[in-house]
């Protein structure tokens, strides 16, 4: 989906990794076709061919990190058959990640979501990630409450949560440079005390 | 805190109001000193001798709005001594307001938020905010906990996790225009099933 118009995938992957160096360079708003150019083996005159404009670019870049991100997800779901394994591991998946390592990236694109109200592109593009990762957030946990390891949850309430509380610690570190390490301890003890079905059921 | 230079505090007040409707109406990124005079009984320069720049009246209005939401914080706080239920009164005062009334408001919140990274102010003001929210739950869970109605967690971490649910809630809801209502749902049951000491201990 990444793909530019009539081009190798050599050169598009060569566009998105300099676009990702870019605007951790730049940030979103000062974020220019020159920038990306320059980090780049095409010109800015061929990086217009290929995009018609920063936010065409940014667009398909934000579909590059999707798939980067979906592939790592779905590596999680298939790492067990058990639904609380699946779940710790979707959740290592997300937050698990050296959480100071992408942090110009983050920044970025938290620019891109207070961008979203008002483009249909990229909101598009930031649920489609959210609600990736809610389904199977949900279909995990209906999974573990049919196995009978989870109690009687409404997954869908459970996932919504669990995916307000990882969107939050994400705008957290990136807005407001707090630590959320301990988010992950969160997560664990989640599971623990509000889904699994304790020995007293 | 929100006092504009050598001004009465009903001006103050008028232009308070005047910002909060030019932002929802304008958004942050497009609003200027025009729009807010424009809504207020101060003419565009009079503005400029009380504020600098669009900046510093955006870190003004900033503090109007942390000393209202925290006029309601303290209410909540001062509303039960039991700890289960002063928790529950932070919540409502923090999600249980109309979802949909404060809408254009929070859009442009996050806009700053967005900003914040590379702004000392707006990141400060913001802080503060979450500190003192995030303070509020962890001195409440810390009460709880030696009162014998919560077990023994620990509240910092505790209060990290909902503190990111609720952040994430708004995000979710300003950014992707999610349904985020079930998060208070999932707020009651984390406090009766992480919180909440059970009969059987």
């Amino acid at each position: 989906m990444s793909e530019a118009r009539g081009e190798s995938s050599d050169t598009t992957r060569d566009i998105m990794c300099a676009t990702h160096r870019a605007v951790c360079e730049h940030g979103y708003a000062d974020l220019t076709m020159q920038a990306i150019a320059d980090e780049s083996s095409v010109s800015k005159s061929a990086l217009h061919y290929h995009y018609d404009s920063k936010h065409d670019l940014l667009a398909a870049f934000l579909d590059h990190l999707y798939e980067q991100w979906e592939a790592d997800l779905a590596a999680a779901e298939a790492e067990s058959d058990d639904p609380e394994a699946r779940l710790r591991a979707l959740f290592d998946a997300t937050l698990g990640v050296d959480p100071d390592a992408d942090e110009d990236l983050q920044t970025a694109i938290l620019e891109i979501k207070a961008q979203a109200p008002y483009d249909d592109a990229y909101r598009e593009r930031l649920r489609r990630v959210d609600e990736r990762f809610h389904d199977a957030v949900r279909d995990t946990i209906a999974d573990g409450v049919d196995a009978g390891v989870f109690r009687d949850v409404d997954p869908a309430v459970e996932a919504t949560f669990l995916t307000s509380a990882i969107s939050g610690a994400h705008t957290r570190k990136a807005a407001l440079d707090l630590d959320v390490e301990s988010v992950a301890d969160s997560l664990d003890a989640y599971v623990d005390d509000r889904l699994r079905r304790g020995e007293r059921e």
